[in-house]
């Protein structure tokens, strides 16, 4: 296995000003896997209720995803109902945890060979135990949100002590570091412990931050956003499939690993749910990644 | 003459999180002008009143400046009291027009040969007036802001449809055009029949766009940004600046303008009013334009 992805399984209900959708596939750890399939072997582990459609399991072995991690647990699946007054904020309008509420993650004998692992945004303690059993993964990565970081901050820091990556967005690190410069709270980030740290700036795209570098990776452009529901995930699962898949974590890795992380949100926000992260062909991921460099690229008279 | 810049000319009082200061310099040919010196010979076109320091006449003219289009009208300087909570957003809390009031732009034989024009954020009819007197320059820019695009879009319009770059800010470019999302809003701005459209975004940098590319320039990271006011114009100062030294609006200078840009506006903000802006030297320039390229480079093993 080249990357373990942890995190939430749910069943989304989310209003948009491009419509609704009902009970549609969501969750942390499904948006990234389905990306990072495209880039390298993946496994999932998370839990769902029995209440879980089986073709979405189907759908994941379909594309050659290790679904061992994925327990059925007696009850109901996680369910998250939120919307968009406008595409910058998710408002949450009801949260009924269910199974996800007694998570207790056991990784399979057969993803401990795992190369690079992340911690999708869950429990910071679920996260600590999870880290436990796969701690000599090369790379490990963690998200998280600001729920944890009001409610059990002591336990987060704990886990980011131990990780080589931290993605987080601009207002979460903000909160988390107390302070109001993003610059200034990246710093702050560096200095529990990881070697880099990816902030997430939405519509604006995100930058990475290490002690020897920083780099900003724009958005691909995207005229019709339907749902951003998912984009963070997308784009941390094309960061770590691109880094896992390469087995490389350089600098110059990374700001490949940036922009694949764009191209893969862009994708992701056309439509609701996972309907373009299902469709996406290698060739798709290709001429948008061309697009994002030559539209970067500062060398004279490129096209 | 390698750039004339036309706006306005003021006496600032700000309040920021990191202090307040009192009529100090400020308005968009001020902020522009100081900028631009850096990369070609410019010429300044404004109005202010008996009361405005000879000194701050003096420094341009220090600093190679042609002022001979900055008039000395009967009756006080323009007047402009704002305050920032966030450093986003400027508010408003003053605004006395004094002789720009009645500002009649009148452009100085000396000018006549210029080669380029910056239109900064003045009434679209005395943009107009000037670009008539001006219409053989080969690069004409224009700024404006939310104001006149609520009182007088028509006139705007006028002026836009006979200019090759249209700056504006985000959400400037929504309310013109009507549409909510940044990229259809550029989109539409193209139509207007401009050759490129920037878009600035503040502390999250500024695109680029044409038919033919779209290229997003990050900011130089301030981790202490004191006064945001003049940012939008020492961009455009740096770009424009950068533009007409170069004799040169090829894809590739504009992708560098973009970053001299950024990196101008850098400098600005990290003191109230002028205060930087008065001491960088090319090699500060250099400095950072140094970092922005090496931190944007996607060459492999790049330092």
């Amino acid at each position: 296995m080249k990357l373990t992805i942890v995190g939430s399984v749910a069943l989304d209900t989310i209003q948009t000003p491009s419509g609704k959708v009902n009970e549609v596939l969501g969750g942390s750890a499904y948006y990234a896997s389905l990306v990072s399939r495209n880039f390298c072997k993946t496994g999932i582990v998370g839990v769902v209720g029995q209440d879980f459609p089986q073709e979405y399991i189907d759908m994941l072995n379909g594309f050659n995803i290790d679904t061992e991690g994925l327990e059925i647990a007696e009850g109901k699946t996680f369910r998250w109902v939120g919307k968009y007054d406008n595409l910058n904020q998710a408002i949450t309008l009801d949260t009924q945890l269910n199974v996800f509420a007694d998570f207790d993650p056991i990784i399979p004998e057969s993803y401990k060979s795992t190369e690079c692992l992340f911690l999708g945004n869950i429990h910071p303690k679920l996260q600590r135990k999870v880290l436990d059993q796969l701690d000599h993964a090369k790379i490990i990565a963690i998200d998280t949100m600001n729920y944890w970081i009001e409610s059990c901050k002591d336990d987060l820091l704990d886990v980011i002590k131990d990780v080589d990556i931290l993605f987080i967005n601009e207002d979460e690190v903000k909160q988390l570091t107390g302070k109001k410069n993003v610059f200034q709270a990246a710093d702050a980030a560096l200095e529990y412990g990881v070697k880099l740290v990816v902030i997430k700036q939405g519509e604006y795209g995100a930058f990475a931050i290490s002690e020897a570098f920083t780099f900003f990776a724009p958005v691909y452009p995207v005229r019709n956003v339907v749902d951003p529901t998912g984009a963070g995930d997308s784009f941390a699962g094309g960061f770590m499939g691109y880094i896992a898949g390469k087995n490389d974590f350089s600098q110059h890795a990374v700001k490949l690993a940036m922009i694949h992380g764009s191209v893969m949100a862009s994708f992701n926000i056309q439509d609701f749910s996972m309907t373009e992260l299902k469709k996406v062909k290698t060739k798709d991921i290709e001429k948008r990644m061309k697009y994002m460099l030559d539209s970067m690229s500062i060398i004279k008279n490129a096209k």
